[in-house]
């Protein structure tokens, strides 16, 4: 039988790998070409709304594949379900056998994604961090502001959310960190106060107008054509520009929305992979302003998976 | 938690599901064009050489989605391993939740490729069968026959296979049944002595070059443009030939082959969910001759597996 491990299992799992190494391998090997990821399979359901991705792929050399189902329901808050949910399936490359069904429900997904964020800001934020700032409050903006505990010394923290509960809510459920936890619901203080920015919304209008030099922004939320958190003329003021994966960038996140806008030329802006790789030249100085630009890759999904289905088989 | 279900607990909930009459089902949805089903997902790998395919889909005003992962990997005998493996994912569609993980190993899939043979000889076989033929020896030769002991009255069967130790072996599995079995090497015995011939093999060249008037044959071991187990004289000479769906036939199959061969003209064939739907004719007499041409559909799989769910989830 395959392992079978919950969402709670799963976290247990998950609490004693090195998310940050295994998203440098997953990018690393994004952008070396060494990952075989096919069009993503997509369902689409009209009443109520909702969408299903299968996301799948391996790494060549590697022994397994994983095949990821995300399914987003918009009405579901409404009946005190979570509007995401979610699972992996891990098997063996050379026999086809099924090795682990990761019945996650979308919390994997959501932890690689913040663990891409903290990753970056490894590489692209300024050497000294007086305040991060969060824009946004729901579980992305928790996670993103966890994971950055062990990349980053700084400990105040701003956030800016929609309503004073949402931003009230979000601190009290991070009441456990070492951070201290502002908030504001004018996005402009975060651009005036933070010099390293995560923002974790699905915003359709940007949040952010401009900010100062000296300061790195990651933004996870937009990964569709439509959705930007970012106005455009901050790309264009931009030192280095970032994206994780090139050709998703032709079709969706920040990059692609400057680009539909005129700010920002169709020259080819370096991969997360190349710069943990060392083919691409990172942040240069601290009065530059960088830009992390993630729609999310499937190596993120295959490196996290397979760190989970080990652990727990090593445990056992 | 979803359900979820090893291979032997779905034997034994499926051992109660009425399979023929979920297949008229899945045809008749299908061909009424009810069911949404996206382009079959793949990962190739090459050493060893194995191929995965993920299906998905579900049907308008049902309550489920069905994805499916079935592997072949090629080398697995020698491991002593079976070549192909799968499972199959059911999910709410009001709100993406798992409903059931069925870990059936592949075993759904080889149940209804046999029930669908079994529903085709329900409409296309003569009235009076004299001998069943089957070619091949595989699970598919076996269930093939298992499922047809409800459909028709005949006990005489004359299988055909490659060597003398898969003929032996074949009678051996069936020796619990109520079927006489005798075995031939030469595939020209069943065209002369059966009226009723299943074929059942990943054959691509042709089993059968002719067979008698008032023969009706099912063909389910060609499932690519290569595969073909029928001379395509026998669909040029047929008076009725049916498939499962229009569009496949169009890159796989017999119809397929005959029409590359040019033996059979581009003109509309009847689908098999036309047929159970009273939408085509069937056959129409004892003395016709008639193929059923099965790739297998999506809405097999969304039919079989919401069964087990349900059977499974009503006995609790």
């Amino acid at each position: 039988m395959p392992l079978i491990l919950n969402r709670q299992q799963v976290k247990d799992a998950v609490a004693g790998v090195d998310l940050v190494a295994a998203m440098e391998r997953a990018f690393v090997a994004y952008s070396a070409e060494q990952a075989v990821v096919p069009a993503v399979g997509e369902l689409l359901f009209a009443d109520p709304p909702g969408d299903v991705h299968i996301k799948y792929g391996y790494l060549r050399g590697d022994y397994c594949y994983v095949i990821k189902v995300a399914s987003g329901f918009y009405e579901n808050p409404a009946l005190g379900l979570p509007a995401s949910n979610g699972l992996m399936l891990l098997h063996s490359q050379s026999t086809g056998e099924l090795l682990a069904v990761l019945l996650d429900e979308g919390y994997l997904t959501d932890l690689r994604t913040a663990a891409a964020g903290a990753l970056a800001a490894r590489y692209l934020a300024p050497e000294c961090v007086a305040r991060i700032g969060i824009i946004g409050t729901g579980v992305q903006a928790e996670l993103q502001l966890r994971l950055l505990h062990r990349e980053c010394a700084c400990r105040q923290v701003l956030v800016c959310g929609r309503s004073e509960l949402s931003l009230q809510n979000y601190r009290q459920r991070l009441a456990d960190s070492a951070f201290s936890i502002e908030t504001t619901l004018d996005p402009a203080a975060i651009a005036q106060q933070c010099d390293l920015i995560v923002t974790t919304t699905p915003a359709s209008t940007p949040w952010l107008a401009s900010v100062r030099p000296g300061t790195h922004i990651t933004a996870v939320g937009s990964d569709t054509a439509d959705k930007q958190e970012l106005a455009s003329e901050i790309l264009a003021a931009a030192d280095l520009v970032v994206v994780d994966s090139r050709s998703q960038a032709l079709s969706r996140g920040e990059v692609f929305r400057a680009r539909a806008n005129g700010l920002l030329d169709d020259s080819p802006v370096p991969e997360l992979g190349e710069i943990v790789a060392g083919t691409s030249a990172g942040r240069s100085d601290d009065q530059q302003i960088t830009v992390a630009d993630l729609t999310g890759v499937a190596t993120q999904d295959i490196e996290i998976a397979r760190a989970v289905y080990e652990r727990t088989k090593d445990a056992d």
